[in-house]
């Protein structure tokens, strides 16, 4: 078996900052005349904020979400000075001092958020700007309908607030047909009219997909600009791939028909096989969900030109393919490639979400920025 | 509502130090006069290498075990020069020069690997020791049995490896009753009988339960340290708990009878209800999994003394607790607690193994360290 080239055992992540920038126009496009926010949270869903954080800057982008302060902080330090940066979890008492250090935006998600905000920022300067984000029907982080009432009529407490975004979240945006869409609409238009007139943002990628109704000024996309397909058509969404795991090939080996094939045994040789052992696993973010056993393969790697099967339980660090009928094609450090075009049917074949998928990955490899 | 201290939207996550080191005594008498080493992979399985790695070697460890080079850079600036530090994907091309620099002892895991060594140690001062993995029928990285045969008639190669450990891995130590773990003791006994006299190592946690047989002179437990259990009898495993996920409580709010609650809609109230949102989702490694909805409750976190159930479908950032009949109990920052005791069932109820859940877990996380 040759060995052409230098290889690392650790894995890499690739994350393709052309094909970013290119679901960035095609959701822009999409949008029609809505501004294009990005949402930023859980490190850029795992790809690296700070890196695809200035790449969307770089491609226009001014508007970011965050999940907690301390990922705002991290963006801002990436991006600089100029962007908005809005925190989705809102204000908390022992992340004000990050908001007035990185001039991170709360989203105001409840009356005790906005008092909390308007008594911390009394004696400061220039405190950021805020945003509302009313519960609309997820039932889940914001403003419930009993305290919208509240903020309309205290209009000292929305003065003091110095809003610049009013903003809702879908919960059922992937599903076109689903009566809740049309609701959590007509909710967000009532509340909104009875508010200040500052930027409107109800879609979130899902959101897109459902038309121009759903748009308003500002759009905050975050699967799909990596490539995330989140409807139930999803041959229609024209995002492209962002993410590849490379898992590269450590070991090239023979086993005899009756052998059985990684932890637990759950792979029996059928006949003589040729295996190899790649290294990437469930510390890297590939589900165990996708071992193959004696029951059934689930899933198959990229490696070259060919797709092979992954047989025998994904273990923490490694993960076996079946090369059998590909051995000659196969050299040490070659790279297995998951996910990608493939991050759909990866993600639904382990039963999971490809958001969790994503967030998952690349924990400990490598991030390779292609195009940066 | 109370709001009686301070708090961040960022969850936490806890690791108790005592519990590891309570758990390395336990697993040390578990395994009689063996040595202990301990398996330190993907950051210490989540928990953090460096701090861990500091506490273990306190405890007396002096052999560690990490699956890359990288790794091993990390915990030996962590532990310091002295102990061992073996990486178990051995050396690969492009990661010499991290051995050399950190001292770290490559797992030699085939011939290839143990030529490319011997070739890139030639004109090095005192070169790392190495260690030799052989394969006795987990058929994953290890020197195959064709190969073993090489290495036994040369004994020029044997001695300018410098080995210092003969190991192997076993792929059903969980089940004692499975035939593969005589068979594979049966074999490495045989395969250390034609090399040098070295320390051997076989158990993994799981090989620390089946008992004197399988300890040789050193074992190298991994989960058990961290509190998980691995046997298909968990009641005897006597580790303690050693890793809280704790998500505070953002915001607590009123759903009325009929509304439903989180993405897809999922859940619906079925009665008036009082829910909290707290700050943690899959991205902080709560599986979706867990997610509660019309069909089924899947599990419940501690709240205070309560257990109170998951409800709607996980989040990348929140889950929603059903606090209806705790409501009096509960405040804005309160921490509802995922894992520790809890590791093993919610980890069979997301499907997942225990060992997955912890690798996903805190990445996101503040950690603190327990009596560090």
């Amino acid at each position: 078996m040759a060995q052409v080239r230098t290889y690392s055992s650790r894995p890499v992540l690739t994350v393709n900052l052309t094909a970013l920038a290119d679901n960035y126009k095609y959701l822009a496009a999409k949008a029609g005349g809505a501004r294009m926010g990005a949402s930023l949270k859980a490190d850029a869903y795992g790809l690296g904020a700070s890196v695809v954080g200035r790449a969307l800057y770089g491609a226009g982008c001014r508007i970011f979400f965050v999940a907690h302060a301390g990922e705002g902080k991290i963006l801002r330090t990436a991006i600089g000075p100029k962007a908005s940066i809005y925190v989705l979890s809102g204000n908390t008492p022992q992340d004000t001092a990050i908001f007035f250090g990185s001039k991170l935006k709360p989203v105001i998600n409840s009356l005790t958020q906005a008092r909390d905000w308007v008594k911390a920022i009394k004696d400061v300067n220039h405190p950021p700007r805020t945003g509302l984000h009313f519960d609309t029907g997820i039932n889940r982080l914001g403003i419930p309908p009993e305290e919208a009432d509240i903020f309309a009529s205290d209009k000292a407490l929305i003065d003091a607030l110095d809003i610049d975004l009013i903003m809702s979240h879908l919960a059922c945006a992937g599903d076109a047909e689903h009566p809740l869409n049309e609701t959590q609409l007509g909710r967000f238009k009532k509340t909104a009219s009875r508010m200040p007139m500052v930027q409107l943002s109800l879609a979130n990628t899902g959101g897109i997909y459902l038309g121009p109704k759903y748009h308003f000024k500002l759009v905050r996309p975050g699967i799909g600009l990596f490539g995330g397909k989140v409807t139930n058509t999803p041959d229609k969404e024209g995002v492209k791939p962002v993410v590849e795991l490379h898992a590269p090939v450590l070991q090239i080996k023979a086993v005899k028909a009756g052998e059985t094939i990684g932890y637990n045994a759950s792979f029996t040789a059928r006949t003589d096989m040729k295996i190899a052992i790649v290294s990437a696993g469930y510390a890297d973010g590939l589900p165990v969900n996708l071992s193959g056993s004696d029951k059934r393969i689930v899933t198959s790697a990229r490696l070259g030109k060919h797709r092979v099967d992954v047989i025998g339980r994904v273990s923490m660090d490694y993960t076996i393919l079946d090369i059998t009928n590909y051995e000659g094609f196969v050299e040490l450090g070659a790279k297995a490639v998951f996910f990608g075009q493939d991050l759909e049917t990866q993600s639904a074949h382990a039963k999971m979400l490809n958001y969790e998928v994503l967030t998952h990955l690349g924990a400990r490899c490598r991030k390779i920025y292609v195009n940066e």
